[in-house]
């Protein structure tokens, strides 16, 4: 079996791709804990190289390390292990193919392209021999890839619900806190950088719908599209919706869900309202977490950090040590990457969210006008929208009354319907807004 | 390396032994999933052989599956994997170490065998490249083994604390929520089947202490016996302590506890103070979690059902997946079942309960004697004892006053030496009882 790699060497030979604050991070743990690595391998772990964009900066470390060639290092046959933190280019997805078609196992953080390029990749990595992993792609030192993949394989996932954008988690908690704006809180989030100077990806939640797409895949083993992954942003979240939320004993969290049943698949992210009871309405602010609903396991959630330097390092270091076992004892494949055999893994697309049954909070900002209410709630009666709650807040600076209604169940396709009429009504001010409710 | 089983069988047998609550559900599992399954692995699997006590019990299943006779299944060289679930018997580890010197991989879910044989069976399963995997046996349905060892593996995990019997957990919840008497819970408990006949494995800490005596063979890679685990029960616990904790901002839970920092380790199971805000305190009836602390990875919480028949089954048959493909990849040994080498897995000894330090609520029960207080804060302030709060609750049945402190961080040797000193003292009613606070 062991016709590639030399089984005599006792040293497995890292290749680093990207030196930023996880790479760097990763470097420090394995010099830090060789030690300890020790007790837990016979084979030492060694950074050969180190692949970065500018040679000129002093790191501190030896210069013998660095390169700007990513290629050189993917194609190294010394070399046993690529790590790819290059970030989101195709020069990463790139780096990765070259690596395990050079016979180099792969461990990556790269939750794009692990969204976008995992099946292609896993039969890469299988048809020479090598591995992928990618543990730190999704919340960083939460291990719910392997936790899913592993731990919970004998069980079929009914739902998830995850927490898995820091930034957005840590916004919506000061605003929870503080009953700030959201303006505010994100300016203060950027200025301690918690939050990126432009945040789109992660307040719009295209970074969530990345790792839910990746987490579909370990769920359900189907390829999901991040195009068919509905998503929402919280920026329009005001401190009244946070309010009316804990009014009625919910608390707002910008969720990645996927439930499957039968035929019936659902992949979306937008900020959920979740009863406080719920252990994820206690998840607050930088920490990530994953509720899952089991057919034998029942339910349980895995709670932790979902970035930074060390916590993500960590994550990657985790996979290291298991290809190196796996690399040193002359395995080929152990788990298949996804937990699925590559045949069952297969592209399928969530339901259209117009066709998403659930409860829905409704924000109307309406001014003072005969007849409001009764033109309004005979356009919900007709489109089927039943009213649990309806509640008037005083009017805010501007004259605009927030109306709020919490409804029971109902279909999004006859949310939004009745929402093209009303918004047409001379006494709405602003666009209607509406945030889904899980229970 | 394909010198034992026969690869080009596409079958993975399995032998099981016992057949109660987990066993059934562990055969419904694999019958149930077959289709499911066959996305996840080439090989199918088929349970071959049961060993049971009473063969004339009608289990609706064909009888031509059932044996009384462990030897014969243990050495069965068809069989490729042994599920043990006899319970804690000699037979049970006598069946393991059959298995294992036949070739034939373990899966168990025996935590009194695992706390206490650990280290003689992955060497065993070493020396016949076999595998042990047994994480059914801490936490049921919760990946916690797997995650420290594996996802974790890249961190040294400074401290762990969990909630690690569900019965314990489901009676202190009991308490909590209804302020009932202990008995009171219990004897529901019983009846409704969350408790034993027999509870003192349960209410008395032995089941969390084999359990905690795993886990810090995983987290540090020290063998504990588990008469070294430091062991209170939670039967002493009254409503009034309960009472004194919420007042004070503290939920009561038992905790198995472990913590290291370089020489200094702790291995222990008491009832605990823990604060209101750690994720823990939320952590009701049945329910488990283990929440854990590391160099890199920051802290977290993995949390779900910690018994039950199927869950704990799918943790089992999720072992015998992780099986499958390392058997049927020909590879000997992929991860250390430990985590750890087994040189590195040695015995150690946590530090004496007396030179813990840690801060106590104290529950004096006394009668309305002069001096009572001087006399009681004198012996406490000779022993190095400093009082944060101190709390007088009214009389109770028998005319008992419970005098309630809480003190500042203080050397259990100090309380223990003031108890025994106020304890002699004509005002003490009954012995004075102490629990342990964690921050």
């Amino acid at each position: 079996m062991c016709d590639v790699k030399d089984m005599t060497n006792k040293v497995t030979k890292i290749g680093l791709l990207g030196f930023g604050t996880v790479g760097r991070e990763v470097f420090r743990i394995l010099e830090e804990q060789k030690e300890y690595f020790a007790r837990k391998m016979e084979y030492a772990i060694e950074v050969k190289s180190i692949c970065v964009k500018d040679m000129s900066k002093d790191r501190g470390i030896a210069k013998k390390y660095f390169t700007t060639d990513y290629e050189s290092i993917a194609k190294d046959p010394e070399i046993d292990i690529v790590i790819e933190l290059m970030g989101d280019c195709p020069e990463a997805l790139e780096a990765m193919q070259l690596a395990l078609k050079n016979k180099n196992s792969v461990v990556t953080a790269n939750k794009a392209i692990m969204a976008r390029h995992a099946k292609e990749l896993f039969e890469l990595a299988y048809a020479n021999g090598a591995e992928i992993l990618f543990e730190a792609s999704v919340a960083g030192a939460i291990p719910v890839l392997r936790s899913i993949r592993e731990g919970l394989s004998a069980n079929q996932i009914q739902s998830l619900y995850g927490i898995i954008n820091g930034t957005a988690n840590y916004i919506l908690t000061k605003m929870t806190q503080e009953g700030a704006d959201y303006e505010a809180v994100l300016k203060e989030a950027q200025e301690k950088g918690y939050a990126e100077a432009d945040p789109t990806a992660d307040v719009m939640g295209h970074d969530a719908a990345y790792k839910l797409s990746i987490l579909a895949m370990l769920c359900h083993g189907k390829i999901v599209s991040v195009d068919d992954v509905f998503c929402r942003g919280i920026h329009y979240i005001k401190p009244v919706d946070i309010q009316m939320a804990e009014k009625f004993g919910y608390v707002i969290k910008l969720l990645g869900i996927t439930k499957i049943n039968g035929e019936h698949f659902e992949a979306r992210v937008h900020p959920t309202m979740i009863n406080k009871a719920n252990p994820l309405a206690h998840v607050d602010g930088a920490y990530n977490a994953i509720e899952y609903k089991c057919n034998y396991a029942g339910d349980g959630m895995l709670y932790g950090l979902g970035a930074g330097g060390a916590p993500t390092a960590a994550a990657v270091v985790s996979d290291v040590i298991e290809l190196v076992h796996s690399i040193r004892s002359e395995n080929k494949i152990n788990l298949q990457p996804s937990g699925f055999l590559s045949q069952s893994l297969v592209p399928a697309k969530p339901i259209d969210i117009q066709d998403l049954k659930s409860r829905y909070y409704i924000r109307f900002s309406v001014t003072d006008k005969p007849n409001v209410l009764s033109r309004m709630t005979t356009i919900l009666g007709k489109n089927n929208i039943s009213v649990q709650h309806l509640y008037q807040h005083g009017a805010d600076e501007d004259q605009t009354i927030p109306l709020i209604i919490f409804t029971h169940d109902t279909l999004e396709r006859d949310i939004r319907q009745a929402l093209r009429e009303i918004d047409k009504m001379d006494f709405i001010t602003q666009t209607t807004k509406i945030i889904r409710i899980e229970e």
